[in-house]
């Protein structure tokens, strides 16, 4: 009988655990080992703004799984507060220090995991040592910030960044009772996400929600009190007054240990790995918020932090580490995200991402109600889509609304990972009854936009693109063809604009110069193409719609419209 | 200039005007005309149930669009009940006769579109004829039903068919306060949809909602009282009282026009068409659930009438009678369906027919939450997978439960039209936060499960497997390895059954004998397969786990269990 394999698994988390106890699964003689730097493990650091707000009640419900569990149920040794001072790749060992005894200690390996996860990033500026300026990753932290909360009787809090975890702990702290103004020097928010006209929509639903929003801020630093508590935060602009201050900003891959050991980095800065998930080394390997993946659109390197990754990571080392042979295959980018009242998704490419790719991009932004509309509940989301004009392979899409938006993006999901055209897109056998879904899915609905705009068919401007022109003045007919009762209930105002509802646009055509340009509006878009194709059919020749119309245009509007979307 | 093309459309429910509207984006100058036998058109078919339960409320917003609309918007002439009594297809003419007037009346066409719809099959059994038997394709069949559920206080319904119908009509009746009895031939609900397993769990919840079922029972006919009104079902088996029966055996292709005019059928009995919905002659075409479509899995033809379906098929024909060549794939045979608290999906081949189609068949049958355990609202539903053992292709697959089902079938439905592996199903970047997901999707979990099947890692037997042994006295050990209290709260009771925790599982290896035969089941077959893999690691020689554990195990038990699934 051979010798059992030494199967050395450096971290706690969500990739290092998952690892071990496939690799257990795979191989019943193993010896295996967990070290982990922290006091807990396998905890569910997603769930952590939930717990910050209340929704989730109690921690013990984020920590999944106990030392004790790995080793009477897995036969998995897991050593917690113990930190790996060194990987010597050349004897196969890792040096050891136990941070409640002092005591150093050598491990054996014959496979190596590294599942170092990452660390939030704390900006440079001066003051961010002050009391009161936290960072959210662990359930530590969390807790820290709980205390603090209430101990301090937090009233007001800044939160440095727009990204996921500043958006979701923004939600938690209203949740809370607490003033959340949120800080970023980025244009909008979850800018490296989602395109300037589709966060604006989100952008309004924070704002309606409490949320102040300072962006195309550059952060300069803290100030505190005399008892070096933070006190005010400092930006290129502002002086805003705080009893808290929530860093999220990013995180950096714990890449220290790799890195002295001589492994291979990626371009990105976290640890390059093949599909197998080795590093350049063959008997070490790396997952979770620690290596890099490869965008399944793109080819390139990303760096895309994200827990569902860290467990497919987990579960592919874990078969390789026993003599399996396992591909990851890679990443999409996908995001799912809960904003107070909205669903927010997205995957693949954003517009900007696919036009700095170098594709040739078309585009398709479609409000849909989530279900049948005559069944009770349907609520609003907008697609915005993104294809290569060429081929029609959908590069991207994001979904943002009350409605249901995560089938949605799941979808897309799954679509983007083969390549999908719109035709098929548009054409997919999804599931249709009235209280899940319409006969088209909004996703095909958008799909069929985007051959219309290929096709020549259609032809549209964005809202940014016609409020840019509002915005100069220019000579052109917004017309809006809806009826009286939408239009007194709610509109646009420009002088511009000019009512001619879809059911007397036939009749009234010669009220419409045929050399003008005209753009077309509606609720959604689809009452404003028709009208394009009409006006077409009658001889007029600058006609456009307005894609996504009334429910996609963020700016300006007169009337109570918001409660639809 | 040319003449403009003359299209005309027979039948005005969903697939016909869809085909008409697009034509008419497409080209603005053709001549169009809809010709329908029915009062109404446009209407909502789908959502009749809802109608009748009271959950859509008023017909109008059922019928989506009139003839006035289509004359002043769309430039399409309709004819209400009106009737295509005859194609002749040498000089392109269809013969009409108008159903008020009893006029006649010929119409030219240079490219005839047939969506002629489907009619419900009434069984040729005795006493069919009688009053209050009805039949619901219609929103004047809802009509009939509601206003004679409310003229003859009826409080005892029957319906005859276990079909999507017959299960939608049955929470319709039941939520109006009728006692439903739901009589069908074939063995369990949705028999043609899902395998037995998984139905058992959703006749379970039927049952539990107050439906009772006769299935196996094939009708004889029905007994009136002397005013003509039906009051008895008569099966092999039962005579059901009633004050009304819904027929809800499935419909048949309205083919009689074409069948005249000497176009190709199909296999099916429906219209044949090709992937550009053309008929066997090159200017008609035809679509909706008049005709038959081709799977995307097995490329046979099958006959699978959908609103969704006919949507599409609107679309690419209206594309194609303006000059265009839109291509039409086909269908996997998607299903989603709910049936009071129970969300059902299923697409692509059933066990059953996948066994049928020659396949060498795996599945997975996987309880999972719909999202993190740990935020609140998360519900169970069972995923079922099957798999082409060879290939590992997924073949199809069947959820159900009071969980989200709908995003995992659209999920299902996307790879399933890529002929995904599941390989890539376990791998792909879904959406995960813990309001929408866990951090590995079911469909994932049921993926792996698969692949661990095919590794040789996971051995497992079905629920109806083990039903079976335990049905003939076999000698075997019934594992349960849940917790102590989780057994006093809920489990399985037989001579069979032993409870060892996981938690001392490897310390009480002695405790069971190495040679016997040994079926380990938890809550949900998670804990099961480990235990498997733990006593073949000990050298268990005959260890395989219960597949979907006692979620999915629709059989007797002892305690409150139906409440966690």
């Amino acid at each position: 009988m051979r010798e059992p394999t030494k199967i050395v698994v450096i971290g706690g988390g969500a990739c290092g655990p998952k690892a071990a106890c496939r690799a257990r699964r795979c191989d019943s003689q193993a010896k295996i080992t967990i070290i982990e730097q922290g006091e807990l493990m396998s905890c569910a650091g997603c769930g952590l703004t939930y717990y910050i707000s209340g929704v989730v009640e109690g921690r013990d419900s984020l920590v999944a799984r106990t030392p004790l569990y790995f080793k009477k149920v897995m036969d998995i040794d897991v050593l917690t507060r113990t930190q790996v001072l060194d990987i010597n790749r050349g004897t196969h060992q890792v040096e050891t220090l136990n941070l409640k005894t002092g005591q150093g200690a050598v491990i054996d390996y014959d496979k190596l995991v590294l599942a170092t996860g990452a660390t939030p990033i704390i900006p440079p500026v001066e003051g961010h040592n002050l009391k009161g300026i936290f960072t959210l990753k662990t359930v530590e932290d969390a807790d820290g910030i709980l205390g603090f909360v209430a101990s301090q009787k937090v009233q007001k809090a800044v939160i440095v960044g727009a990204g996921l975890i500043g958006i979701e702990a923004a939600e938690a702290l209203v949740s809370r009772g607490v003033n959340v103004t949120v800080v970023d020097v980025l244009h909008w928010v979850l800018q490296t996400l989602l395109d300037a006209e589709v966060a604006a929509l989100l952008t309004r639903h924070l704002e309606e929600k409490g949320v102040s929003l300072l962006l195309s801020q550059k952060l300069l630093g803290f100030e505190g009190d005399k008892g070096g508590k933070v006190r005010w935060v400092v930006t290129e602009k502002d002086r805003v007054e705080t009893d808290i201050v929530l860093l999220a900003i990013g995180v950096r891959p714990n890449v220290k240990l790799a890195q002295d050991a001589g492994l291979a980095m990626g371009t990105s800065g976290a640890i390059s790995v093949n599909d197998y998930l080795e590093t350049s080394d063959p008997d070490i390997y790396a997952g979770g918020d620690c290596v890099e993946n490869t965008s399944l659109i793109t080819g390139l390197k990303v760096y895309a932090p994200m827990g569902s990754t860290a467990n497919k990571h987990g579960r592919t080392i874990g078969t390789n580490v026993t003599g399996g042979r396992d591909r990851f295959p890679g990443v999409l980018g996908t995001i799912m995200l809960k904003a107070f009242d909205y669903n927010v998704g997205r995957v693949g490419l954003s517009e900007n991402e696919a036009r700095e790719a170098g594709f040739e991009v078309v585009t398709a932004l479609v409000p849909a109600r989530d279900h049948a509309g005559y069944y009770p509940g349907a609520e609003e989301i907008l697609v915005k889509l993104v294809a290569d004009a060429n081929t029609h392979v959908i590069l991207g899409g994001q979904i943002v609304g009350r409605g249901e938006a995560a089938k949605r993006n799941d979808v897309l999901a799954t679509a983007l990972a083969f390549g999908c055209q719109a035709e098929t897109l548009a054409n997919l056998d999804l599931g249709y009854a009235p209280p899940y879904n319409s006969a088209m899915d909004p996703l095909q609905h958008a799909a069929n936009v985007i051959l219309n705009k290929c096709s020549g068919l259609a032809k549209a401007l964005s809202p940014a693109e016609v409020k840019t022109k509002m915005d100069r003045g220019e000579d052109f007919i917004f017309l809006d063809v809806r009826e009286l009762n939408e239009w007194q209930e709610w509109r646009i105002e420009a002088p511009q604009v000019k009512l001619l509802p879809q059911g007397v646009l036939r009749e009234q055509l010669d009220k419409l110069p045929k050399d003008k340009e005209i753009v077309t509006l509606c609720l959604r878009s689809v009452r404003a193409y028709h009208a394009q194709r009409t006006l077409e059919g009658a001889g007029f020749r600058d006609v456009k719609f307005m894609d996504g119309s009334l429910i996609a245009w963020p700016y300006e509007t007169v009337g109570n419209g918001d409660d639809k979307r």
